[in-house]
């Protein structure tokens, strides 16, 4: 592989995942992974352009960005890329009335939204929400639709809780495609409208920004897939095994977010 | 589409769907769909040799076996093929020790199977049983196993209760292959195995059988991979859109169980 210069030479801007990369969630709310708030404190001190690009929906990013600011980090409202309110404007645009199979803490992103009479179904992280009685009402509104639609703000396989892996919204937006025949559209990474929302937000081109994460699929190779750089952090949810994983090769894969700063301090313009 | 004389020439056995196409099952137990009783018992006395062929399996054979006598139906457990005992010789024959994500009612199915310390999943029909917690205690035993097997008692999209559609395990099976990446080893219709153990029970080859049932991918799709014919009723899960299947073609659809036995006893063999 190319020596870090090389492949950091350029890079002007930096998308960092949260969960994962600047803390592990848990029951309580979650910890700060070791040295992730010095070097997030670091990276926004450097010049280089920040934006947090989350797939999150189990809080809305009120809730989450009062949890980061308690355990320490710099960051704010503005500067947060999520899907539930990419999510709104699609609902508002295109006249849609969802089902909301989404976590309680969510719901408030969707107070805007009229839920009457829906003609679509909207999947978020749901955690318990994912009962049998409310997947099985999500697919029996999708049944009796003429043309139906389903949304999933984002497509994670799982992630990492304290307390262990935990299955993610693309388990139950896999069900539901199954069941009911019809093709879910993906809000949040790995989808490149997404990638691309968050670079406009920080006017930062893909070849000059790298993303930072620690799900290869959907934050390594969605990224690169939009012609960004990527790096895998070895926290949250990653495994040994990603690192030969058949389809995606990260640019480079760090210990954690504080070794990519590091080196993206001492190789990256600024 | 050739006349039904032609089309059912030569047919000495019948496989028998049992949900959607002899009862309709509720949660109060279930209510015989009209003519079906008749049909069984008229099918039995013509000299057709019959097998019931089922992915039952929210309830033991012995429970359904009771269900379906007490709404008047001529049947005893030795008639049935379900997936719980051909689950059950797998399991022992390859030294697996299952976590089990399957109905409470089926358990005692597995009395004699060993499932301390997990060594594979085996997920069945669960209803309620497949609350987040349970779903995601599966996917973690997958996830932790070096060779990990996942077992599915059939693959079903959906089936059908008075009350309405309901989530098969096929949903659930496609959430946990999409989440932990193992493909699972379905036991039950369409596996060819399956189907082919059922001919075996009455001594039938397959050119000369016929499958009847309500799902067309499952039953009508899965015999015919077999080298069955196939009818698909217009009740349980039928749905008008399926005689417009795009791979799939049943031999025939029938308004119901009835009709079917009125031409199968107008034009098959005896």
């Amino acid at each position: 592989m190319a020596a870090w210069g090389e492949r950091l030479a350029g890079v002007r801007g930096v998308l960092l995942d949260i969960s994962g990369v600047l803390y592990d969630s848990d029951a309580s709310g979650g910890v700060a992974i070791a040295g992730s708030v010095d070097a997030v404190a670091r990276l926004k001190q450097s010049g280089l352009k920040v934006r947090f690009c989350t797939n999150e929906s189990q809080k809305s990013v009120g809730e989450l960005v009062r949890l980061l600011r308690q355990l320490g980090f710099d960051i704010s409202e503005g500067e947060v890329t999520s899907p539930a309110p990419a999510t709104c404007q699609i609902l508002k645009e295109r006249g849609l009335r969802p089902y909301l199979l989404i976590h309680d803490s969510v719901r408030s992103e969707f107070d805007q939204i009229d839920t009457s009479n829906p003609n679509c179904v909207v999947i978020a992280e749901a955690g318990e929400g994912f009962s049998y009685q409310n997947v099985n009402d999500a697919f029996r509104v999708l049944m009796k639709l003429e043309n139906p639609v389903l949304i999933s703000l984002g497509n994670g396989r799982y992630y990492k809780e304290t307390s262990g892996l935990m299955l993610d919204v693309g388990a139950y937006m896999k069900a539901l495609e199954y069941a009911s025949g019809v093709k879910a559209e993906v809000v949040g990474k790995p989808s490149p409208e997404f990638f691309k929302s968050a670079l406009r937000a920080i006017g930062v081109e893909a070849h000059q920004a790298i993303m930072i994460g620690d799900d290869i699929v959907g934050d390594v190779g969605g990224a690169q897939r939009c012609g960004m750089r990527a790096l895998q952090v070895r926290t949250g949810k990653f495994r040994p095994g990603d690192e030969h994983h058949p389809d995606v090769k990260a640019d480079g894969y760090v210990d954690n977010l504080a070794e990519a700063v590091d080196l993206l301090l001492q190789h990256a313009d600024k």
